[in-house]
């Protein structure tokens, strides 16, 4: 990718500012900021992970359950943890069991409930991943340590209010 | 959304810190402090403009069209500047054409290039969509005026460093 010439969040951010004032345009332009940044770092992790036939994603859910004690969380529990809907949760344990990397099993006592447990080859493939991503420092360049600290402190307070979306 | 009673991005960085170190647990909070806030952003954006008709990646294309003097632009351009690859942004088109809120013309002189020309109707719904969107902060809440400003600073560098999709 080359870089920009041109800041387009700042273009729309002057045009904001004349019609409708400072006030709103600050917000739209962090807004707008956090969506770019996002798909900027997702193409990348993306790209990482490609040659072990992951997603970001992917990788954060097989992470989430590598954590646990018993290596496997109901699907609820999940989306809760990852703050996204149930049905998006659904397409990566799909994706994930169609790959050998987790499976479903039935939970011991809520007969509604399921759960999705990690495999050994999840767990292998979640180490060289977590190798990967390390190694590349998440695909944050050109970010300084007190920058990503500074992001990763902000970003909390909107996170944490914001809560999870009932499994 | 009940509120979070753990961070998850917590646990997590304790989890890689004991196991890998404080360096690349730096990188992984912040990432992943990316990706939760623009889920959430994105959830309560799609809400807003839900009764619109709108989501906010067609709203971003109807807004930056509407800010060009032609109140058209190549695809690809679109692209660059929203920095997303070709097939999404002709995925969001697919919807404004649907929608009847913008229409594909060929391009004057370069016979391989197709622009998307914001109608009359887009005009009047990007119009409505902002005022919702600016009365609504952009949805940023809690976030402070000085928050604010400091994202979308750190995220700039990232954002500029990583240019564009070529179209």
């Amino acid at each position: 990718m080359s870089p920009l010439r041109i800041d387009p969040i700042a273009e729309a951010r002057r045009h904001w500012t004349e019609r409708w004032g400072e006030e709103p345009a600050r917000p739209m332009a962090a807004v707008t900021s956090i969506m770019r940044a996002q798909q900027v770092l997702m193409a990348r992790l993306n790209e990482l992970l490609r040659p072990l036939g992951l997603t970001f994603p992917r990788y954060e859910a097989l992470m989430l359950l590598s954590f646990t004690r018993a290596g496997a969380l109901p699907l609820g529990k999940i989306g809760e943890r990852l703050q996204v809907h149930r049905t998006s949760i659904t397409k990566t344990i799909d994706g994930l069991e169609h790959s050998g990397l987790v499976r479903r099993v039935p939970h011991e006592s809520d007969r509604r409930a399921v759960l999705a447990e990690i495999l050994p080859a999840g767990r292998t493939v979640a180490e060289s991943a977590t190798e990967a991503l390390n190694e590349a420092g998440f695909a944050t360049e050109p970010l300084s340590a007190a920058e990503l600290s500074s992001v990763g402190s902000v970003l909390r307070t909107l996170r944490l209010g914001a809560g999870y979306f009932p499994g």
